[in-house]
């Protein structure tokens, strides 16, 4: 069983600590006003918006030390819809991973929008975590954590695919917002 | 109707043919051996690899001026399946772009595997082209081509989205080749 902290209370956050929980696993669900609270989680979920993300680093960077960090984050610019605000050759996790460098930093949920994670269902697929990330450990520990909670995961390869990922994730959200797929629908994964 | 030139008989160019047949649209399959033969269809498919794609605009550039011209292309590193070979912030659709400017070019199946054409069917789910450009006439032509074949398209946007649609291709054969998908499943598109 793992611990997890869920760092955001937003739909994202509320849904993956749904996830864990189907899975039997203990969250520590943070908002806001819990700034002066000690993350107790094994595993810490940063569930805001990519702009909220360095103010959390700087919060809690130190406490965050040894844990397995998981960046959820799709980092466009969402005045034009038309680009990420990261560098084209890298990504949002490996910006955190070399702001974090003693944590065990993943790519994984940027994907699944927030109503696919609830119903455990793209359509009528089951829905897929895809997670990104260096380390093998941190990346089986959060895949256990996914399909205990009744959703597939799948390795999606080093922390240098968050760039791949990131760009599913902002072409999926680019086609919800446009109406060409619903926001319950998008990207699935099919593995067989 | 449409009438289209394929340039490249390997499965890929085989597929896309078999898709505008059922169409009942009229196919030009042109191979290596079919170099001296003047391209005729105002859809011109250049399915071949990325590294040929350069000699094909050498030979046939000045010929493929005012036709629509789509690359199927997935412009991956394959000794290391670790990047691709185009700038982080382009794409190879963006290259073919601006190699033929008096063409309109589009990206089209390159995250369709030549299984999923065959079959119509990424598992249970509809074969989904996504189809990304900046001439809005030339993409609602290959979606009529498309969809007339049995298969969905979807707008996936402009040119500039050609980079995140070749992510989406990129990663998807560094999961087939790792095994953690099928090459006759994938990434699939549910639409509602």
């Amino acid at each position: 069983m793992a611990h997890l902290s869920i760092i955001g209370t937003g739909n994202m956050g509320q849904a993956i600590a749904a996830v864990a929980g189907r899975g039997g696993h203990t969250v520590q669900l943070l908002g806001q006003s819990d700034a002066a609270t000690t993350v107790t989680g094994d595993i810490v979920v940063l569930a805001v918006p990519y702009p909220a993300v360095s103010a959390v680093i700087a919060e809690r960077g130190e406490s965050l030390a040894g844990k397995v960090v998981v960046d959820i984050t799709n980092p466009l610019n969402f005045e034009t819809f038309d680009s990420l605000t990261v560098a084209a050759d890298g990504s949002a996790t490996a910006e955190i991973a070399a702001a974090l460098p003693q944590s065990r930093v993943l790519k994984a949920f940027n994907t699944n929008f927030a109503g696919t994670l609830a119903a455990g269902k793209v359509g009528d697929l089951d829905t897929t975590v895809l997670i990104a990330g260096d380390d093998v450990d941190a990346k089986r520990d959060l895949a256990g954590v996914v399909t205990s909670g009744g959703l597939e995961a799948i390795d999606a390869g080093s922390l240098a695919r968050a760039r791949e990922v990131e760009s599913i994730g902002f072409l999926q959200i680019t086609l919800a917002a446009g109406e060409k797929v619903s926001w319950t629908g998008g990207f699935g994964v099919v593995a067989a």
